[in-house]
């Protein structure tokens, strides 16, 4: 239980995407294929700002979880982890050591 | 530079959003205001979501960190920071073993 | 029936609105408050951004059908209706002959 | 100019999208290709979204207006119109005199 829940959390995702979609929401979901996987992290996306927009801060970190949940299923159904993610938030670290962005669009 | 990138970049965005909106994005966004912020969240999530429709891993790891980035931007306007999203999701952990999402509509 | 649907569409929200909860889908979606619409409007706009995604046109044709039955919802809960988007759409056309949108952020 | 504004719009659609790219918006956005498209109604969904949830009506008109915009142009681009949108719209109004979604997943 040292590991980040976050990456406990990939680690079951993996694990259990090819459970029983009967027990298993992710091998529920993940059955269904990725465009309903995206579609789920579009949707929990919209019910982060509306709960960002009402001000309700416990709306917001429910619906935040909900959104790095999905994301993490998502990153594991391309066969990727939030490694690579981390990775690529380093590399702009690298970039710019004064804002995450400066060294994008932006 | 042993704290997981994840939570350098909530310090960073703490740290810059008071900066010279000319030269921080995250200070220029913060004082766009909540709206804006929340905005940019939901467009992140709108290219994450045609990006893992187009199959495009690269892009997948990319939109995702942008994703990343504007969440954590919307939770420390907030008030909040990503130990809260753990915290969340460390609840749902201990009512459900074997799946993140088991104890909720899904 | 001379009318057009979208009309007849905005016609029958405004009638409904205030129906039984249990035999209106406008009622039931009304009664939850104006958040809850919006967020089923951006909900059937990532559908219908995944089902141009995926080139499938009869579900594109029915996502857009649920979408533009959601704007209208939302319209109306807030006391306005298409005409209003069409004095939009009319003033940014006399704007501009040649494009819709020149004549703004571009 | 008899005809409604939302047909004159796909009309225009339709008639912009090979223009020169300098000079339309249309004819830019659809060189771009499907999947910028299907992001901009994403994102214009987004901001219907916040304007509703800021109670601001002039926003949402204007929103509205580019969503209906951006959803023309993604019809367009799928070879369909506002008609097809129209017909289905008409179909489950011959399934429920009562309610528009009375007939669906509800």
């Amino acid at each position: 239980m040292t590991q980040d829940v976050l990456d406990r959390l990939i680690a079951r995702i993996q694990l259990n995407r090819n459970a029983d979609p009967q027990a298993s929401y992710v091998a529920k979901l993940t059955a269904k294929g990725r465009a309903k996987i995206a579609q789920k992290l579009g949707e929990e996306a919209v019910e982060t700002v509306i709960a960002a927009m009402g001000n309700d801060r416990t709306a917001l970190v429910g619906e935040s979880a909900d959104l790095m949940f999905h994301l993490c299923l998502l990153l594991v159904d391309a066969g990727l982890t939030l490694d690579d993610v981390r990775a690529e938030l380093e590399r702009r670290e690298g970039v710019s050591g004064i804002d995450e962005k400066a060294s994008r669009k932006g």
